[in-house]
């Protein structure tokens, strides 16, 4: 279908999509290979219109009268979300917080490739984490010039975050995952995507005291 | 002001106020006690209306001609988060993202007391993390029957998740707060936050390669 695109997709729809994702991955995993719109509609909580508006801006995918094929529109996501291929990324500040998203990344194997890791805490210099050793941050800026990075992840404390995350700008980033409390200013060509883990826990504190709103 | 307040608060405003609180808590630290809602507005990156109207569904706090008084404003925020109250909260799987989500609230101190922690490693169980010793997850049955505990936090792998969402459920916790990558089902009356950090990293990989839709 030549549909016509529109400029710009709205950020709802694209926050959307990792998790039509997630549920396609689970349907998978139980073999489950064919979905109906309703089916799917009620397994991730949007209307079934919505699920199609959703994916009209991609260019549609359902059949009617079949449904959709779990494999290929799982496989379609991806693809339009760009992890099909490897992203080469630096975790800046590697103690607890900097570990699991290591560790994560690694485990999720969804190609973010942990190449380098950098801490101030001489007892955290030189440690291996899923064989890679962490270095000292001072070299972060001639890492970023030798080595052609992707993404950086800030898990630094608030006070680091922002020298950090101009470093990781002038050395060429086309991204940044910032994990620090903070909001930082980055360079404009840069996507910024923020983990505001207090946001999170206030807006739970919120609907266990407004329960009506929930 | 009198106003008739709306039946339900947007999920949209709701999860706006956190950051509100977020900027007017960098004001009061750098002694800004009084902004116009302009600058506001500009600071935090919402237009002054879309402030006006969020705050409005609370009562409404600007005064024309005065702007906002940032030490209110920002208590009222707490308060209607209902952070200006305790919470006491309990962790399940406490591996570096466990460890770091009990560094973080503690550090942050903002009224969540991590009362316990539990894991089915016997490498971590005994372990004292700010004080508090991990116990063997077998056990937290037994802590809930014993214990109030208003939020449980679930920190442990997709696999183990539900059977521990379900724990809490039945263990009387009135909200949770799941960092496993799964979607997990909880009684009707619980209040459910995730923190999916694939949609947030997949999210990200999608503006680096449109950078148009940023």
């Amino acid at each position: 279908m030549n549909q016509k695109l529109p400029n710009k997709i709205s950020n709802a729809v694209i926050r959307r999509l990792p998790k039509y994702r997630r549920y396609l991955e689970d349907l998978l995993n139980k073999k489950i290979y064919r979905i109906s719109s309703k089916d799917l509609s009620e397994l991730i909580g949007f209307t079934a219109s919505q699920i199609r508006q959703d994916l009209n801006n991609f260019g549609g995918f359902g059949q009617q009268g079949y449904g959709y094929n779990v494999k290929e529109l799982y496989e379609e996501i991806g693809k339009i979300l760009g992890i099909d291929k490897a992203y080469i990324v630096v975790i800046v500040g590697t103690g607890n917080l900097g570990q699991a998203i290591a560790n994560y990344t690694h485990f999720y194997r969804t190609g973010f490739i942990v190449n380098a890791m950098f801490d101030v805490n001489p007892k955290l210099i030189g440690l291996r984490i899923n064989g890679v050793e962490v270095m000292d941050s001072e070299y972060l800026q001639d890492y970023l010039k030798e080595n052609s990075i992707d993404i950086g992840i800030i898990c630094t404390n608030k006070e680091s975050a922002q020298e950090v995350a101009t470093k990781l700008c002038e050395g060429g980033v086309k991204g940044i995952w910032n994990f620090a409390p903070v909001d930082i200013d980055v360079d404009e060509d840069i996507i910024l995507e923020n983990v505001h883990l207090s946001d999170s826990l206030h807006t739970l504190a919120y609907f266990i005291n407004h329960p009506q709103d929930y």
